[in-house]
């Protein structure tokens, strides 16, 4: 199995993820600034998607870098985690449209939810596969990030029906947690050159 | 002909074809989860019709890796490929809308019995070119799933008159009977490393 | 410049607009065989584009494969070629919906005549740095196709004001002309092995 | 981390943008020239964008070929570069739709602001980065064309109020201004071979 046809294959779909979405900022039919106000909220949710889809790409890219041989079972794993990242335009359309009410809010937390549990289960094949003892691996180490923030998008998922912006608030925080790169990662490629 | 850019170009069109399909799950108008409910086929079919390209692009990707060189009928076999391919999202919004009914149903197996039937002209094409007596034709041999598939879908598009679900079950487990990459072709690469 | 990019680039240009050419035909609202009667003249407007983007694809594919050095005005011939490619999805669009009356055949037409102009310029260009007396210079050699193709659309554009299935019929026979991949540049690659 | 990969999806990315926005050029419901006539300050705006992206892509070619290492705020600066280009298509259709009126002029050149101010952020990291004694940063000088152009698209933003015609000259005066590749990079390739 080739590995670089499949880096390709998943940074097209991103690619394409990531601009289709701007699709959903329908063009407003007046011609003033007025015409952009009840854009406002689909704006917001367009860009706390662009960070998360730039936060994906970023880390699947290293993740696939650090990866030995791809077996058939990773390659599934992979398209399992972009078909929940391709459901981000339909879930941030929703939510900016209708103004981050409650359930369009939970629904955009479920999609976080599934996109991690699909990460950590390729990640999880990729190790398995590279051995306990890989470099990889111990990078990767104890995976802190990645354990908690299935906890706090449940967390924005039940919050929601509190108050939606509490829920907007956590997934914007855990966004900003995974900003940096994953700097356990990239050691490896500071110390192998 | 330039293998790789054959290869480039069709997974370009087979990620923006599994991509522009959530294109057609239109955001709803209602803010509540009972505003989803209409949305339940529609989410359905997009789930079929995700494994099925992403069975074609495993399968796809297995073919050309094989192939040896690519001469101007092997180029317009995968362009007509393409082309049945590129309807998957008209077909797989036309059932979603409608709700599995009948006449979708049935256009949905056509679609899937014109795209297997590209594919056999495609890799009969590549096998005549390597040769019979070549690794690929050996791997491919008697090609027992390649054959029934089609009998499969064309039960699917009778059927439907009956009762669409049971052309949606054939569907669904023609899908699971591909699922698993092709054994058969995976052997080579293993043999040779 | 590193012509490997400027392949890439318009791949991923001409793989969109292949793709995204079945956003225009829209999911019909009945659910019969009858709803699929209007979409007749779409889906033939869209099968001929198809063609004509597989043509352009290969035969850009051959003629970058041969080029030499590429320049600022090579990379900007290739984006004005991109450009009038990028309205096929809007003018088969068009033509498909109108059921192929005469206005719209003869715009067709036009977004023909100007693509054929763009390559003629882009082949130029090529041509010239890579010298008269280039391989590719007597590939191309008198280039009948090239030349007589836009005089073959012009006559397109004016008789569709006679009846627009003549001009239909001259855009597929210019199609099938061309189908077949250009032999004359082809044998290059032959002899070069 | 891997250059060739980022290149590839900014490429990637870029050739979305500059597809997708056709489909901002709705497919008009008349059948004659007259049906065509709204869709004038459509297709001029979307001339330009197209003109303004194809200029952006070949000097994001040119800059990231010659950047050395990639760091990770290259990585963020560089996806902070396609977010604003992504808005490329809404402001074109609001500018198009609305016949180049006031405010949705100025938005246009607003959104030509930001991408001006991203890619020198994203140029000053990869001089940094390459050491302000390097080919790159000797080579894009004191950089007026960069330095210059915030300027006039603020100018832009301003005049729109007093006639918005004035904004869109200004607007193609800087296209044309960068529409020559940039020479000072190309020479280091040339030196280079």
């Amino acid at each position: 199995m080739n590995k670089g046809r499949l880096e390709a294959f998943s940074d097209g779909v991103l690619a394409i993820i990531i601009t289709i979405m701007v699709l959903e900022i329908k063009v407003p039919h007046g011609q003033d600034f007025s015409a952009l106000t009840p854009l406002f909220p689909v704006v917001l949710s367009y860009i706390l998607s662009f960070l998360y889809l730039g936060i994906y790409w970023n880390n699947h890219h290293h993740l696939l870098h650090s990866a030995g041989k791809i077996n058939g079972n990773i390659l599934w794993a992979n398209l399992h985690l972009l078909f929940w990242l391709s459901l981000v335009p339909f879930t941030t359309g929703w939510m900016g449209e209708n103004n981050f009410a409650p359930v369009p809010v939970a629904l955009y937390g479920i999609m976080l939810l599934m996109c991690s549990i699909a990460y950590w289960i390729l990640q999880h094949l990729i190790i398995n596969r590279s051995g306990h003892e890989s470099e990889l691996a111990h990078a990767i180490g104890k995976d802190i990030k990645g354990k908690i923030s299935p906890f706090l998008y449940l967390a924005g998922i039940v919050l929601t029906f509190v108050n939606p912006w509490i829920s907007g608030l956590i997934y914007v925080l855990v966004a900003f947690m995974w900003l940096l790169p994953d700097r356990r990662i990239e050691r490896i490629y500071e110390t192998k050159g």
